[in-house]
């Protein structure tokens, strides 16, 4: 009976999912925005909902990638049985994408005994990523960037707890209940295959918030993000797309490299707003560079003082992130955590901790070695953020193209 | 520098500040509500947005108790340090309030160097409660119900760390980034006097997720808190204010009861729609009374069915909590919460466990004994619910009455 929506799809759904499968990754961006507009749609009556606002699942891209991040994330990492061979990871994948397709639109999964809990998807999106040895399992061949991230010593403090996994979904949407709802879905359903490696969660500014859209801001109150590509800047495609030069099953795929940045903000209080801009080399109220303008202007990192000094500090975050060019730019996806502190937990003096917070760090790129992995390195050597930062987690996928209405995220790799 | 604010208090705030003042919780709500309608102030431009909406902090009654529930919840339980006396108490009582006061109406609190985390509080409140030792410890008399619930062994599995505390802090907002920084500034001001004992995390729908307000689903999928007494409500005001019968200090607050009760879904899972129905007393799909009618019309507990049977089982969940009379009702307040699953948890048959969910109940009532006592006692004994729910934490907690601008809650006690 889960099976049966409680009610048919609106006119709305049907416009959105039809004007997607048929004109790709652009055509679902467009689609997506345009459910929040007033006067689109059946919901256009009540001022500002957004809870029947649905992302396609199906199309051309996974969702999840270019879509407006919602307010909340769930990351869950799965570690595969030793049992799940190439037909189980047919089946397994095939699955997911089944409970993903439904409830992101606002359907039950198959069987659900709860379907009134889907209704309201509120955006929701689940994108599908894939290890080394999932690839393997599937019986197919992995691009050389996938594998774990060169250690980057003089910085990382990682825990297995927070890092690797066979399989990572990404859920993003706006609304805890309809992401709740899909994660029990996701896991009941990878019982037979897999066990949950981890589960991280994220927030962003709610849904309604922020009546101008702007960047977010972590959990040091720095605006986060500024920089990063948008999906229709030049470059955009080429920073983020798999073509030609990978493996046939990922291409119009990409890649997900998450890292989990623990923030001290006991250490963090103890700097000054002078000393918090120079190590980001922003100012905090507007996120402008410090040589002047506004948030999206470009940084000067040339511009000198009276004393000939760079205004900006060679080792600011800034500085040190750069990228010239837009094709080798990496695109953020950032969330803050902000978890009860652990039994235990001290701080840097000893005394029990006061906070567990810092960023689910997120990024995509057609190549991990090519883009991510240079600027790393250039941060992991001199970046004054690092003071105050530690990676705790972290993993590296290759994240699939999307598929069509009856097949399944990964199906192109049994191709 | 972070107590300055940097933009002046907007004319909705002074207008919705002033008017609570004055008129106490009635004007509150009616206040708050108008900050939600379209043309009342300067968030209207943009459609939907509330993270501009203010909730007043000071008035006759706490923030928190009859104001819309927000999407988002965050409790803290703290311990007092031994050396914290009455004047501690005094020093302590009057900083939270300080930060609360602040961070709540847009500003960022005393030495704040993130006020930009603070500018849209999206309807954040908080709430204070006290245990019988932090009123002992602040040299007051405590009512005779302020202790831990008696215990119902036929049910409970309390577990330490989800119980008790000498002072709890309720948050309640729309928004996750405003109840991160109040958090985070109520706990950093709190190290010389109390420990945090545990801090428990919730949500419901979000803002903009639901255009009917309709009432909240539980995880189970049930329509949840259908009969809660609403402040417009007869019997409202004598089922929840504390009067004459209290100490003086307490007059005109609450009690606070809250229970943590793990819902276990794999065992749910096994029960067709009939069980669950009939378990309840309600239809799933809309909450209405299995004797028929809609979601808010009276469940027939004295029909019957062909058989003669009642139609609804006299230990479903909606006969054994019934309370007749509307002054004796209990205020519920429920939010979900869907955590991460524990290292080494397991289910019921021995399996790595694969949700870790329930529900954070709380309830306001004049009187803890006579109100919320005896309910417990009869769902204890019969609820065709409990098949499936653990209460696994407990606590009690006066809720004094609010300050005016320039005090602080707790002041009754030191009056």
């Amino acid at each position: 009976m889960g099976d049966t929506p409680r009610r048919g799809p609106s006119r709305r759904q049907l416009l959105l999912g039809g004007a997607a499968v048929g004109a790709g990754a652009a055509a679902t961006l467009g689609a997506e925005r345009a459910g929040l507009l007033p006067g689109t749609g059946p919901a256009a009556d009540t001022t500002g909902v957004n809870g029947e606002r649905i992302v396609p699942f199906h199309g051309a891209r996974q969702a999840g990638v270019t879509s407006t991040p919602g307010a909340y994330a769930t990351y869950v990492a799965f570690d595969l049985l030793e049992s799940t061979d190439r037909d189980g990871m047919r089946a397994w994948l095939s699955l997911l994408s089944d409970d993903a397709a439904r409830l992101t639109q606002g359907r039950g999964a198959l069987a659900d005994l709860e379907p009134e809990l889907a209704v309201r998807p509120a955006g929701l999106t689940a994108t599908f990523g894939l290890s080394r040895e999932a690839v393997h399992r599937a019986g197919a061949a992995a691009p050389d960037w996938l594998r774990p991230l060169p250690a980057f010593p003089k910085i990382d403090a990682l825990e297995d707890r927070w890092s690797g996994g066979d399989v990572v979904v990404l859920l993003h949407g706006d609304d805890p209940t309809s992401i709740s709802h899909l994660l029990r879905m996701l896991v009941r359903d990878s019982r037979s295959f897999a066990t949950v490696r981890w589960r991280q969660d994220g927030f962003r500014r709610a849904y309604g918030s922020d009546p101008h859209g702007t960047t977010m801001r972590n959990l040091f109150g720095q605006v986060d993000g500024t920089t990063t590509p948008r999906p229709e800047d030049a470059g955009f495609d080429a920073a983020v797309w798999a073509g030609p030069e990978a493996p046939a099953w990922l291409r119009g795929g990409t890649s997900l490299v998450l890292r989990r940045i623990a923030m001290n903000l006991e250490t963090w209080d103890e700097v000054g707003v002078d000393g918090r801009e120079n190590a980001i080399g922003r100012r905090l109220s507007d996120g402008a560079p410090l040589t002047g303008g506004t948030e999206h202007d470009d940084v000067d990192l040339e511009a000198t003082d009276a004393s000939g000094f760079t205004v900006v500090n060679p080792a600011a975050h800034v500085a040190r992130a750069r990228v010239e060019d837009p094709s080798s730019r990496i695109v953020r996806i950032g969330y803050n955590y902000d978890d009860p502190v652990e039994a235990g937990a001290v701080d840097t003096q000893g005394r029990p901790a006061v906070s567990n917070v810092g960023l689910l760090f997120g990024s995509w790129q057609r190549d991990v070695d090519a883009q991510y992995v240079p600027m790393q390195r250039r941060l992991a050597e001199a970046d004054l953020l690092n003071t105050w930062t530690t990676p705790i987690g972290s993993g590296v996928w290759a994240i699939p193209p999307g598929c069509e209405e009856g097949g399944f995220v990964g199906e192109t790799l049994f191709a």
